[in-house]
């Protein structure tokens, strides 16, 4: 279950970012871990849920208290982001979608 | 770009569903086609994203116009999946967030 991000409460916030890789790793790996580092530190993380299928399509789902952790998030994630993609480029295309949590559940019943 | 859903101005609503599959197909490969198929013909579907990685963890989110689209979605859904859910067991966990989307972009800038 370590793949599953914890069910609070709603609302809170999530950023659902879909991103096509591009072929060979060109410290795509080590920005990857960074930035997981990273958001576990940032104030209102709440989680973060990632997959990506073997044609290196990938969805990354990451959840925050409210509004300022978002932006935080976004600042520090850009930054990072800016820093790196002008020598490697990871991404022939993503996008990003923020949207307000307003209610969850789990299952299946009965497990 | 075939993976990627489009980008409509926002609002719209999203459902994210992040589940980890057991092993063995046991007609889930069908059942999913079969959903794929049932959601386009939906009033008010967006589309939909959808990754799974080697271990069976996956992630879909499905987009739609207002919360009326979304209802009739699980209602749809729910009676299909229960239907199945008898003979064939596909998830050992999931969770489900129904989200409103408020703001979308796309990058990298200049492609």
């Amino acid at each position: 279950m370590s793949h599953f991000a914890p069910l609070p409460v709603p609302p809170y916030h999530a950023v659902i970012f879909t991103a096509q890789r591009r072929e060979g790793d060109r410290g795509y790996a080590e920005m990857s871990a960074e930035m997981s580092a990273l958001a576990e530190r940032q104030p209102g993380y709440l989680g973060m849920e990632s997959s990506r299928d073997g044609e290196g399509f990938g969805i990354t789902v990451s959840y925050w208290a409210d509004e300022a952790a978002l932006l935080n998030w976004k600042a520090v994630a850009k930054h990072l982001m800016a820093q790196r993609l002008g020598r490697t480029r990871w991404y022939s295309h993503y996008r990003i979608r923020v949207a307000r949590v307003e209610r969850a559940y789990e299952g299946p019943e009965g497990r």
